[in-house]
C-alpha cells in the first residue's frame, strides 16, 4: 500500500522534506531549512532573514468568516512573525502569490490587497512582486525577507541549556478559542470577549519590536514563534537544543475573555493555553540573569525550566500530568 | 451585483492589483511590481532580483500527468526563468511552500523535493526553506531571489524603442501543444515527437545562461519570458513601452513536432506558436545593430519590429491579420 502524506502525519513529513532540502546547501547559507526562518550571508556584509508561510481557504481559515482584509493581514503578519521569532529582524521586502477561483468577489481582492499593504507599511516592509492565479479554493503565500546585521541578532531554537527559564509573551489560548467560535462552538458569554478572542485568531500581530527588545534585554538562549502552540513549540526547541522541557501548566498566562470561554464550556484554560495554535507570541529559553532581566521590563513571563533528558514534560501543582493532544490540523507555520 | 474575479479577467485583476501594490515603496526598490521580477538595491552594492509564481492543481497542471518530480522542477523552473528575463541575473536563494491533500502519496512529495533540489543544484540556486500545509488540491509555491551586480544588468520590458527589432530564443508553441496531448487532444503521430512536446510542456528549461548571452551579445532593449505566450509578451512590451509591436507570423519558429501535431489537427503551427504560452522561452527587443550581433550568434532570431502607435499587430505573408484569441487559462507567470 502506497503511504500517504495523512499516514506519515504532519509532523514527520516535515522530517522527511527538510533535511533533503539541507543537503548541498552553499556556503552563503548560514541557517538552513528547519528554524522560523533561513540566514543567508549577504555579499556586502549583514545577513538576509527568508521566510514562507502559505494559508489555504479550509485548512487555515473559512471564507465566511474571513475578510480579504483579514487574510491580506493574516498572511503578512504570519510571515513576519517569522521573522522576528529569528530575534533582531528588520523586515525589508517580500513577495506574494494569490490562488482565487473564478467567482471570488473583486471586493476580497481589494480587501486583501488592503489588508496586505496597511501592515507592510506599518513595519517600513515593501511588497516588491505578485503573483495571481486561478484555483478552486482561496491560496494566499507570502516570502518575507528581512535583514539581520550581526549573525549574532538571529536567535535559533537550538540554543536552550540546562538550567534556562522556559518563557513566553502575551497569552495563549486565544486564537484556538476564536477558531473554535468560528467552528460554532459558541457558548453564552461576553461580546466583547468573544470579538477580542476572533480577533486575535483573524488578526494576529507580529511581535517585531517585541523580540528586538528581548534580544537586548536579555538575550534569549532559543525562540521561537507559538504557531503551532506552547507546547509544540516547546517540543521543538527541545529536539533542536537536544535537551527537555518541564512546562507547568499553572503558570501559563490566561487572558479573562478565554478564561471565560473555557469556563463557558467546562474546558480548563490551561488546556487550551498548552495546546491551542495561532497566537504568534514568541516562545523562549533565557539563562536565569537573561530572564530576570526579561521578566523586570515586563516583554515575557516564566512557564517552565529546561531541564536534563528529552522532550517536554508537563506539571500542574507540582504534579506530572500527560502529554496533551495536539489538534493535527495540517497548517503548520514553523519552517523557515 | 458584485463581481467576480472571472466577471473582470485575469489581465485586468492583475492591473488592479499590481498598481495598489506599487504604492509607497521605499526608495531601496529599483523595480516595483508589474516586471518578471522586482529589482532591490542590496545594503552592500549590487541589487536582490525577486519574483514568485504558483502552481495549482487543475489550473496548471494535471495530477495524473505530473509527477512530483515534474512539478518540482517545473514550479522552481518558471520562477527562474523570471530571474532570466531580467537579464544577467544570478539565481541565489529561495523558499517552497507547498500544499498537499492528505491523501496524497508520501513518493510525490519525495519526488516533488528530487525534482526541485536537482534543478536548484544546477543553478548553484539554494532552497533555504519550505513550509507544508494540508490544501484540497495540490498547490506548489515559489519565491526566488536572485543577485544582479549592476542596474543595468537588468533588462525590463520598458526599453523597446521604435525601430527595434523583435526577436524570441527557441520555438514556439510546443507546450501548448503538450498540454493539448494531456487534454486528450491526441491525433495519431510519432511517439517521438509526442514525447517531446510533453516534456516541453512538464519540464520547462529557464534560459538563464541564454539571458546572460543575450545581455553580452546585444544588449536587448526589452526583455521578458514567453510564460503567456508569445502574443501576449508582444502586448505586455508595447503596453509598458509605450510603443506598437507588428509581429509577422510567417517567421514564428517552429518545430518539427509542433507541426506534424498541429498538422495532424488541422491547426495552424504559426497560431499555436503566436498563443500557446509555457514554452519559457524569451521574447525580447533589440536595436537593429545589437539584433544582428544576438543573430550572428544564433541566440534568438526575429519575429517582427517595433513600430509607432500602440498595441500588437499581427501580418503574415504582408497582410495583416486579426487579433488572435488567447486562452484565459486563469494562470499568470508574468508579474515579478
Amino acid at each position: 500500500l502506497a503511504r500517504t502524506v495523512a499516514g506519515l502525519g504532519q509532523w514527520r513529513l516535515l522530517g522527511r522534506f527538510l533535511p533533503a532540502l539541507q543537503n548541498r546547501l552553499s556556503r552563503r547559507v548560514a541557517v538552513g531549512p528547519g528554524d522560523d526562518a533561513a540566514v543567508v550571508k549577504a555579499a556586502g556584509g549583514g545577513f538576509w532573514v527568508v521566510t514562507t508561510d502559505m494559508m489555504v481557504e479550509n485548512t487555515h481559515f473559512r471564507a465566511r468568516w474571513t475578510s480579504g482584509e483579514d487574510l491580506g493581514h493574516k498572511v503578512l503578519a504570519v510571515n513576519l512573525s517569522d521573522l522576528a521569532a529569528m530575534g533582531d529582524v528588520r523586515p525589508a521586502f517580500g513577495v506574494v502569490a494569490l490562488g482565487i477561483p473564478p467567482r471570488t468577489p473583486v471586493s476580497f481582492v481589494d480587501g486583501f490587497q488592503r489588508g496586505l499593504s496597511r501592515l507592510a507599511r506599518l513595519h517600513g516592509f515593501d511588497i516588491v512582486g505578485g503573483d495571481t492565479v486561478g484555483a478552486e479554493k482561496i491560496t494566499a503565500s507570502v516570502a518575507a525577507v528581512g535583514w539581520a546585521r550581526r549573525r549574532s541578532d538571529c536567535v535559533l531554537r537550538s540554543g536552550a541549556r540546562r538550567g534556562d527559564v522556559v518563557m513566553v509573551t502575551g497569552t495563549l489560548g486565544d486564537a484556538a478559542a476564536g477558531l473554535a467560535i468560528i467552528d460554532g462552538k459558541r457558548p453564552r458569554f461576553s461580546a466583547p470577549d468573544k470579538r477580542f478572542l476572533l480577533k486575535r485568531f483573524l488578526r494576529p500581530v507580529p511581535k517585531l519590536a517585541l523580540a528586538k527588545a528581548l534580544r537586548r534585554a536579555g538575550p534569549p538562549s532559543a525562540l521561537m514563534d507559538s504557531s503551532d502552540g506552547l507546547y509544540r513549540s516547546a517540543v521543538l526547541i527541545a529536539q533542536a537544543s537536544g535537551v527537555g522541557i518541564r512546562l507547568d501548566a499553572a503558570r501559563l498566562p490566561v487572558s479573562g475573555p478565554l478564561g471565560s470561554w473555557a469556563r463557558a464550556r467546562g474546558l480548563s484554560p490551561a488546556e487550551v493555553a498548552l495546546t491551542g495554535g495561532e497566537d504568534y507570541e514568541l516562545v523562549l529559553t533565557a539563562a536565569p540573569a537573561a530572564a530576570r532581566r526579561i521578566e523586570a521590563q515586563g516583554l515575557a513571563r516564566a512557564v517552565g525550566t529546561v531541564a536534563a533528558g528529552r522532550g517536554v514534560q508537563i506539571f500542574a501543582g507540582g504534579k506530572k500530568r500527560g502529554v496533551p493532544r495536539e489538534h493535527e490540523h495540517w497548517s503548520n507555520h514553523s519552517q523557515g
